[in-house]
């Protein structure tokens, strides 16, 4: 049976996340169904590079599925953009090897936070960015980034429901940008990561740069497991999952 | 009674336009329950520039309304930030003259109208921008902009349901952006604008833009006050008073 790749862009905001779940809206779901719909009623299983939770955002999630058809890709592109709601947009579809595999054969991803640091909350990113209205030393919480580069256990930045068994990570680079005077875009990239990891590390970060916890924070929570040393899961609205690579 | 002046910001996706109606919610009934709360129970009543639509947005809108009570200026931003929903903002607070009225006295206003041209819809531009899939002639568009601006009977250009008299406006100027590769921005500022003009000024350019019409139908519908050479009325989403200027 061929097997497609897609990459995909979604608004978290209406739906309790990726997976699909009883009783809620889930990006799966609608998905699913629109696929259902042009296979001729009969069920289609998707997957994901991974999950995300309840309004956290994608840009460049990627997904595979098995399809019993062969669909010339742009036409099947549009056809699954177009019939998906208005939140979901397929980016790209392509067929692939039946070895590929869009969680265990991903090599990297890159995810951004957004956080609004206006002085007054602007409604237009209410969606799309946390807000802090504290005092934040850039210069503190960069040297604290700094910590979370390399590979750790980071068991300790993992929110408990997680069933991975293996909570070594390699995080390649971690960058805080001032965006504008309103607004900060930290960027996570690594081999992958666990649940929450990134919303608990920015959150870490922020009680870091608000002088509530110390610079090396990051650091001796990794070292220790010490969740005294970390801070609050940030808000899932500030999160974009930006892009998957593979070989 | 002290008079106070106040520039608000909103997102208009979730209210079916400013002015106060039977079962919808509005702009207007929020800042008016919040002011209420504020005032011990009794009602004020604010007045805006001019009302906006359902769906369309707002980054400087301006109210004036009278209250009983004299409140430092920033105090009272600051609560009616909070208070009023998180799509509803208060930019700023000012007392001002007694003579003062948002509407009368208003000079000046800018409106911006956002249009999605990617070939696939951005589903974070969906509720900030109106999509346009076909193609359009820029250079033609701009040329046709041009016979908007001075002063005209836009009577054409106005929707049925208004009940001004005078509909004779100043446009000083037109300018069509290309904001990205796929976002274009159209700027109106003028002395005024009458009901659904700017998203029926925009319909038209669209689809001269397109072909479907003659460079100089703008030209022709205003000369004659001819319905054929304008275009539909452009979605609400796109559209945001952007600035009201007073002397």
């Amino acid at each position: 049976m061929p097997r497609y790749k897609a990459v995909i862009s979604y608004d978290g905001t209406n739906y309790a996340g990726f997976q699909v779940q009883n009783n809620a809206h889930t990006i799966q779901e609608a998905i699913e169904k629109t696929l259902k719909r042009l296979n001729g009623g009969k069920p289609i299983t998707i997957h994901p590079s991974g999950r995300t939770d309840s309004g956290v955002h994608a840009k460049g999630q990627v997904i595979h599925f098995d399809y019993p058809h062969k669909r010339e890709a742009e036409k099947f592109r549009f056809a699954l953009d177009t019939q998906t709601p208005d939140d979901i947009c397929f980016l790209s579809v392509e067929e692939v090897e039946e070895t590929f595999h869009a969680r265990y054969l991903a090599k990297e991803k890159i995810y951004h936070y957004h956080l609004d640091i206006g002085h007054t909350r602007d409604p237009f990113k209410r969606l799309y960015s946390a807000h802090y209205r504290y005092d934040l030393d850039l210069g503190i919480m960069r040297q604290a980034a700094k910590d979370i580069e390399g590979e750790h256990d980071f068991s300790v930045f993992c929110a408990t429901g997680s069933s991975v068994e293996d909570k070594t990570r390699n995080v390649y680079e971690v960058i805080i940008e001032e965006v504008s005077e309103t607004e900060l875009r930290f960027i996570f990239r690594g081999n992958g990561f666990l649940y929450k990891m990134v919303r608990m590390l920015v959150g870490t970060l922020l009680k870091i740069g608000n002088g509530q916890l110390p610079v090396d924070a990051i650091k001796i929570a990794l070292e220790n497991q010490d969740k005294k040393m970390t801070g609050p899961t940030a808000h899932p609205e500030g999160l974009f999952l930006m892009n998957v690579s593979y070989d």
